[in-house]
């Protein structure tokens, strides 16, 4: 099993063309490519059906981008832990803003994320939520102001002091929760900013992935990380 | 591809232990073997993370248990038409009474089958929905009484003038839509019934994957078709 | 009880400002005034917490703009049929674009409306879901494409073959259910050409609810169906 | 403006046929009686439709048993804080667990119900989610272990150990946030207890609205906090 490590860059393949069945296994193989030549740890949160082609031809840390707080049964058309880890993921994201779930449902996945051994990240959208989020003890949490997202204007830069509360109010709440920065990330910068402001790491999506050169931007980007 | 035809036996492999990752793909080889030999059609719902793995190594025709109503784009921890197309399959349940969905949703969804050329099949609970469906115009309609589901009391013994009416309100309505029967089928003499009441096909759970042995029932069911 | 008759139309107060408490009140009183004048039906869809003030007050037809599909018992936060009733209302909105449900709670309230003999209103956005509407024989459906809803812009001017074309699915499917034309409806011209185009009358929300003059727009309305 | 006061009892009407409409005015009348007599807090939690008639009739604090993340404009079908506000409500249950909402949503609620000044009451099923509950700083936060609800067998007496660590788990991430208890409430006993490990009053429904002789519950409840 491929080993998550800080300072983690996790990207989020979302339902985009350019990251999508055979594509996406592209990508994923230049995020390898990446972490291989820097070192530096980079997760991809693939869509459930490419999970187990891209785990088993590519030795990064492979993340669900949802799964389901259901049990082997009677469930049809949910995503199931036991199913995404047999297929090789390692990690999940959960609440993602296009995917928001109830309290409860958090809570439930985060027991299932714990008894299987699945790395999780709970992504909250202030800091007021990500303080409830680290009461629940996922292994991250990822702060991302909805307005930000795809917006191109990245949170470190915008509003550091959304990073700054974040990180302090989920330390005070529970320590063990690493913060990931997320939102608009779209470069190097954006990624030193993050982690100066106390930040293990970052969750991107299209600031990578449709970028003209993915290889490039998270080459700089695990760079800075040194 | 691999073409569907009638008589159908779809079997909707849900969450099951018996019917996830590894045991997913021994299962959908006896479903294989079964077709070979009878030359009846037998179709297999699996798991989103299953469907690539099993779709390339199994000549029988896949469905998705769910897809969503997106498109390519901003999407996370969704079920996109494209991507489960691209990993194999060729056709997708809807509305499955673990999975009902918006009445807007299943539209913009067939508007998605009919545009990818997915075969679609969507779950009805009565012969008022299913005629509600029927104006949707889905491939076909699998009508299962949700009390029924996993009851093994077949709906074609216990309640044989549902299906009649359902057959009867989707002829009238859309005679193009073909009827599925499902909830609690578990043997050949369901399925036979199933059959002289109008039906194409059926849909079908616990009674082959929770069976001792799922070759024989299959066997059994395809045979009684002829 | 204050009958409804057709032509019918129907304003759905939404949560606007204007149309909230006190207000809501002093606009169903426009409403009971226009329809006394012209003896042309005018209803009111209004808020939950509203209906039994204005119910109580004004003489002409209440709505719900919602019920759930619950029946008493262990329900906490839900709006049940047993209680707007009690408190005065006589029909109910079903499937707004603002409150789109699951096809099998249509169904099920739609069994509820019957039952306690509440007039239903189901909307539908598409002429192939008011077709899917009309199988579940709902006493009218009001056909709303939401891009046109709150736009100022009629689906009866801007596409009237959309009304015609649903008029004629539902007329097809089943004749008994009336057809109602939503979306973009703001003057009596508007009004006018939704009768001529088959329609028994409107769902109207802003086109009313925040005219300068609500009573004069309404009874322009009301005027040009005689 | 009814003030509400701790130790409280507060009642959760439901969709109760016991509760609802002209019942629920009677029962609100008896919360009223020993409200009056006792001078210990006793709210009621009604439905939408019913809040503005208890409200004008009854003084005791009345609670809607949901409200909607929304504000006032185009939403259909929703329970909006500005409307039970002017109806009369004081307070709000919030993701009971019979209405199991989004964390995002618990959050927006809770910034209307600080804006609007009505009091919150977040449910929550274990003291790790009271704990994230907690972090939203709502007024008070009720845990009711969800397989002890409508039970009969309350949760302060057969798992005391829930309550304690509620309590605990709560003061230690927001002290200013009060704990209820729920779930099992039948009898003035399992208030006694509910107060003796720290909690500051209850929230319970069939045990007192479905009691034989509410008012002879209720009195005793509220004598023993004395």
């Amino acid at each position: 099993m491929v080993k998550i490590t800080y300072p983690l860059l996790l990207v989020n393949f979302k339902t985009y063309s350019q990251a999508t069945g055979k594509k996406a296994l592209e990508l994923a193989k230049i995020c390898e490519k990446v972490m291989k030549e820097t070192n530096v740890c980079i997760a991809a949160a693939v869509q459930a059906t490419d999970i187990r082609m891209i785990a088993s031809e590519v030795e990064i840390p492979i993340f669900a981008q949802h799964i389901d707080p259901i049990k082997p049964g009677s469930n049809t058309g949910q995503t199931m832990i036991d199913t995404v880890k047999e297929a090789g993921a390692v990690g999940t994201l959960i609440n993602h803003s296009e995917r928001r779930i109830k309290l409860s449902s958090i809570d439930e996945i985060l027991m299932l994320t714990k008894a299987h051994n699945l790395f999780s990240c709970v992504c909250a959208s202030t800091p007021r939520i990500a303080g409830a989020v680290a009461a629940l003890e996922p292994n991250c949490c990822a702060t991302e102001p909805p307005e930000l997202i795809g917006s191109g204007i990245s949170v470190s830069t915008a509003q550091p002091e959304i990073i700054t509360e974040t990180v302090n109010i989920i330390s005070k709440i529970n320590p063990s929760v690493v913060s990931l920065c997320g939102a608009g990330i779209t470069n190097s910068q954006d990624v030193k900013i993050a982690l100066e402001l106390g930040t293990k790491g970052i969750l991107v999506a299209s600031g990578v992935v449709k970028a003209p050169n993915p290889e490039k931007v998270l080459m700089e980007m695990a760079l800075i990380t040194k």
